[in-house]
């Protein structure tokens, strides 16, 4: 893409209103635009992001089975009153002008659970794995931090539903291992631990993810040697031990942010829709669930709030809008440029060529730290001269003046 | 992907409250789940489909220069007072917990104009092309046809802000190309046809396009020489005449539903939101806009009412779920089917294996016909014996004994 035909531009300045760090950035590269608080619009840029998160969760959903919908965000309140939710605080209420009540879906237990209802019928029918790549809406007090904690936010949200407790189980351990192959793909995999939190009402714990960083919203405890953690609220029911290994946690708190979640419902769910199935011998048994939540756009700002330095936001491969910035310097190095360009994109690479005219090269560099694509290119008369490039990895400090050849060593692996 | 593997299950009956052709056939098939009137679940064939209408109009609108972004659908009511809109009565209201006053987005207008006005200053800034692909809420008073009118649906909504009515008009004359691309690519040019409607108070006209079918909600009326056709509501402003042609139009009305607008907006919401630029003399000018919209749920309901048969849906081959729909009909052919299944997906092919036990022919042909997938291939151990199998298209009679290698040759064009 050509940067000049961005109809966004950079910012100078971060919006005084923002205070984490990964929203400055978002908001000053062009990536999200707030709207309200707690209600962004992705821009070009962030819509590319935020695609490429969703693609990789897509295909880690996909490898564990998960049959891909879209469940709709208007719910009927009839179906919490069926769960006992509709008096939940992050229930958006609406009405329909023939006068029925309706809140906005905040989580879809209340959905899938009748819909997947229909079509089990016998022990054959299971297990059943469903999920969707949908916008969630929560009536939040005090939405805050950018779009870690949105009013709206665009979340996957699987479903499992199994025979009996034994193939939950043996599902959630793949679930497990999903989750933590997503968060290694995003650029997240060191940061982000296992945590053992609260199971609400029915179970003992539930799993969260947690990404470290000082900008989230939870305290954990980790168990160097197990690498996995325990949220603060459970540290009591473990008398601070950690539940793999038993040793002693540490007791200063790391601060976190949690990026993904996962439950075992056991039997709330399909009890109360009197989701059962037929076994084997004909016996009607009540359906086992879990459910495994991931907020991509709150995934989205994890990354850029842990993976960023002062001058901007550093992309890991695999999410960057772009992999590589070309930014010729001269007159004489914009043809050379724009055949590097093709070059790159005939290959399959996502390229953005800064092609803007009037700016100056710290002007460049600058919005280059800032945006964050993984591979800087310099083309100048001087590196003309040479017949090489200058490259520079946005993670590190020194730039190399190299050969297109080599360079295309170095992206094409 | 394997059928047995489908939570899904097609259903014999079709629901009572499901008039419309599309869909009972889209419930009976497993593409569409009803959770209340006019809002749907997409189940995974129908996400499938809806996912191909999404990548075709995306990549049209990319080819006329539009920009992706996702907006948000929590709406401040205070947008909608600047442009006198707060009253209209398919807006969805409702409050956070801090008392703001919000609607959900039934188009985005009050969105886009605010956010493109903060990085448009000059004549240089223009023009800008903006979309996204994005779920929006209309208070129907009566949702109905299944997924033709709903209270939530997918849109493609495109804004284009330019610097005077001429550049305008050459984007406009651009984006009704790109429509007739999107409307032949999904198997609608036949049937679909630029419709001449009102422009509310501050165009003329707008340009509707508009998908023959009985199941329709609207009045044309066609000019069979020209190829286009006049909303009844404008009828009167053009005294019956072809605004093309010039000749009488047919007195008679012919029944169809609007798949697609597109509307020339003048600077009716950029004078609401002082979206100005400053010209070459540096003097502020209103931008002109224009926007323009394609339903993608309904435009899935108008493929399925438009190319379907007594026993199903006739998907065709660019929307189609599946390319290929593999059917064994004995023990002996399953291993046959599943070599056949194997080398067509090696080969990029999207293919439904019918691997489900315990059904007859009868059943998995009604099936296949009901899903409508373009090509069907049965495998049994007749076929096996004449080292061929047999293929039928779906739009076909007859079906033909081939070669595998004469399959290859006609489904990989």
């Amino acid at each position: 893409m050509l940067q000049s035909s961005l109809f966004t531009k950079t910012l100078r300045e971060a919006p005084k209103d923002e205070q984490a760090r990964n929203a400055q950035f978002l908001v000053r590269g062009g990536y999200v635009d707030k709207l309200m608080a707690g209600v962004y619009s992705f821009l070009p840029l962030g819509l590319r992001v935020l695609s490429n998160i969703e693609r990789i969760i897509r295909e880690e959903m996909n490898a564990i089975g998960g049959q891909e919908v879209r469940m709709p965000a208007l719910h009927p309140i009839e179906n919490y009153k069926t769960t006992g939710r509709e008096d939940i605080d992050v229930l958006f209420h609406l009405e329909t002008n023939t006068g029925q009540n309706m809140v906005l879906g905040q989580s879809h237990e209340e959905v899938v659970v009748p819909l997947v209802k229909k079509y089990v019928e016998s022990y054959r029918d299971l297990p059943v794995s469903v999920y969707q790549i949908q916008t969630k809406f929560r009536n939040e007090l005090r939405p805050k931090s950018g779009i870690f904690r949105g009013r709206e936010f665009l979340m996957k949200d699987l479903y499992s539903f199994h025979a009996d407790e034994k193939d939950f189980e043996v599902y959630y351990e793949k679930a497990k291992e999903a989750y933590t192959k997503v968060f290694e793909r995003v650029g997240l995999g060191k940061s982000t631990l296992m945590t053992f939190a609260s199971g609400g009402t029915f179970s003992k714990y539930s799993h969260e993810y947690q990404t470290i960083t000082d900008a989230g919203e939870d305290d954990i405890y980790i168990c160097k040697a197990c690498n996995i953690a325990v949220n603060k609220e459970v540290m009591g029911d473990l008398e601070g031990t950690c539940p793999k290994c038993k040793e002693k946690l540490p007791t200063e708190a790391t601060r976190a942010i949690e990026v993904g979640n996962i439950f075992p419902l056991k039997s709330k769910y399909s009890d109360a829709f009197q989701l059962t199935y037929k076994d084997k011998e004909g016996k009607p048994r009540p359906v086992i669930m879990g459910c495994y939540g991931i907020g991509l756009s709150r995934l989205m700002g994890a990354v850029a709030e842990v993976q960023s330095d002062d001058k901007g936001i550093m992309w890991p491969d695999e999410v960057a809008p772009f992999r590589v910035h070309i930014i010729p310097l001269s007159e004489k190095s914009n043809g050379e440029a724009q055949k590097l360009y093709d070059e790159l994109v005939e290959k399959g690479l996502e390229v953005l060529l800064d092609d803007r005219e009037d700016l100056s090269a710290g002007q460049k560099f600058g919005d280059a730290d800032l945006i964050g694509i993984p591979w800087r290119v310099v083309i100048s008369d001087k590196t003309l001269a040479d017949d090489k490039i200058e490259v520079k990895h946005r993670t590190e400090k020194d730039a190399n003046l190299i050969t297109q050849k080599e360079f295309l060593k170095l992206v094409l692996y």
